[in-house]
């Protein structure tokens, strides 16, 4: 399946025809032309991005050279594409027109804060590869790679409160300290194989979805929907970030190593419960087994046993159950979209949701 | 010498006979009368901001937890106090007033970022000891930590953008990004013998001093002074700033461990240059081999080495250089308030500096 990734990270590229071929092999000839629409809607707003990021000054220090590492590797650019989405949604921009100065300013901004909360994380999680390079930890070491994610985090705040989208350095504030709370739930349930599924999903909401949610809600205020209308859009925002996220679930599992640039199994090894292990453990003893042993195993397990797991993830349904809630969810996001306006915007959202889903990377 | 400290951390305690004891011993009387009278203008003003401080939300996650372990142990909150003093100046208040909500939040948040920062710090430099107590990172781990001072930076951001003071979110946004190239410089020259005495300062200036200039610049902005005499101020906060730290710089070398609550030879275990052995290296060779060899050593370094560097430190009058210099920046910062109405606020800013350089903690 094409990934929308490939939309995202290379604007510049022959995406279209790239996508189209990969599509119609797989017989989404659909979802291929959706994606095709949706490329050539925000390449130009997905490049000026791409170059105000390249353009974050750069001093040369350690810091600075560490956020810079992790930004060059560019990553899918899903959370800004859906700031200019929005603010196109809301401002009926369906043309090549560019993004005004604080619309962009915003969707740059999401990419800094998530940026940020990846290099704290890659701290926290001993993470060695991001993006498919070596973290930037490991290039600068911990200490300035917490520096950076701080110097991103305030990077970022400085161009919200620059761009004046009314309301919008507030929430954000508050979209910060919900995902620094989830962070702190998966904290605390770090090698926990009795995470409950109500604990999963406020970390999801937290860690992923909340920032999704200030995109969209975001980029709508910038194109000019009142607070009301840009609540519909944070809905979407919602659904799609935690659809965004069961998918991530799901590769640490199934997915290509190369694609996604992660070694598989990551999420066990850092002592992360994720949605499907929480279904194969509540509906079959043998995984639940396998669950307990990996867990206290850590990082010697033996890779029979996580085969023998990914197995029970298989055979119990349990891969295709998370696969299933993903695509749930997306349909909620398309579902937010039903009262506005019918624009190109609009089906570029929806075929977000439903590329989301798809996903190989 | 009585301890600035000690007129902060503890306001309701009778704080003006202790001081005044003290200082009588040591023959300053001055001094000692001085601390009284900012003892009793400054009292109710540090009584609500630790009322402030102790009412910052606690969700009794680790994170949480984190940051209020911290904040429990009090510390000096010298820089709320500038924040205080710089209002009462601008606004000429010499009574019981009570602080605005707006000079409050301000001070409030000066003690989060410093809060923030050393949270961040201990991480970093593996500190075991804060503030006499076991570091958060020690009680909740090194994520929690991270998080922690994530949260703090982000509530305390949070609160000067409430507070509405012309310019105060800007410029902390700028002074938050120096404080980060600063460790940055600091973090390149770990273990090296070789920093420069400009180097030296651009860390003090940028990790120490710029939040100083920041609260003593937020303060008078809050009390009403325009951007020109805010900047005066702001000089007296840059240099009371550098100071503060030449006196942490010998108290690493020279304090007392009770009243410190730090180890001693920290700074050098942590591969940090401070001041004192930057002039012992640049005129004394038997100093700089010594350096040499237990920078080398690092954690492992006999006792005897640090305490035969001590005594090169003592011997080649580089501890009375260091002191002589934090003296002469006390004396600008007290030039710096040269134009400003005569007031109990002004006298109060100059024996905060007088008791910087005397201060045993």
């Amino acid at each position: 399946m094409s990934l929308l990734g490939a939309v995202v990270s290379d604007p510049s590229s022959d995406v279209l025809r790239t996508l189209r071929t990969v599509c119609d092999t797989r017989g989404l000839e659909d979802l291929g032309a959706r994606l095709g629409r949706l490329s050539e809607l925000v390449r130009w707003d997905l490049e000026e991005i791409a170059a105000a990021i390249d353009a974050v000054p750069n001093s040369g220090s350690w810091v600075q050279q560490s956020g810079h590492h992790l930004l060059r590797q560019g990553g899918k650019r899903l959370r800004p594409m859906c700031v200019a989405l929005a603010y196109r949604l809301a401002s009926e921009q369906d043309g090549p027109t560019v993004l005004t100065p604080a619309a962009r300013a915003l969707a740059v901004a999401v990419e800094l804060v998530h940026a940020a909360t990846l290099l704290h994380d890659d701290v926290v999680d001993l993470g060695d590869q991001r993006r498919g390079a070596p973290a930037a930890r490991l290039l600068f070491g911990n200490a300035a790679s917490i520096f950076a994610g701080d110097w991103l985090l305030v990077d970022a705040l400085k161009r919200v409160r620059s761009a004046e989208v009314d309301g919008t350095l507030e929430r954000l504030f508050d979209i910060i300290e919900e995902m620094i709370e989830a962070e702190s739930i998966q904290l605390e349930h770090r090698n926990r194989v009795d995470l409950s599924v109500a604990n999963y999903f406020k970390i999801v909401e937290g860690k992923t979805a909340a920032l999704f949610r200030w995109a969209t809600w975001a980029g709508a205020r910038a194109g000019g929907f009142d607070a009301g209308r840009s609540d519909a859009l944070e809905q979407y925002g919602l659904h799609l970030g935690v659809a965004f996220q069961l998918v991530d679930d799901l590769l640490d599992y199934t997915g290509d190593e190369e694609k996604t640039g992660k070694a598989l199994f990551a999420d066990l090894r850092e002592g992360k419960m994720t949605h499907p292990v929480l279904v194969a453990r509540d509906t079959d003893p043998e995984a639940a087994a396998l669950l307990t042993e990996l867990t206290e195993a850590g990082d010697s397990a033996d890779a029979a046993l996580r085969h023998a797991l990914l197995d029970r993830l298989r055979k119990t349904g349990a891969l295709d159950q998370t696969r299933a809630l993903a695509a749930e969810r997306a349909t909620r996001a398309v579902q937010a979209l039903a009262d506005m306006p019918d624009c190109a915007a609009r089906q570029a959202l929806h075929t977000v949701a439903l590329a989301t889903v798809e996903r190989e990377r």
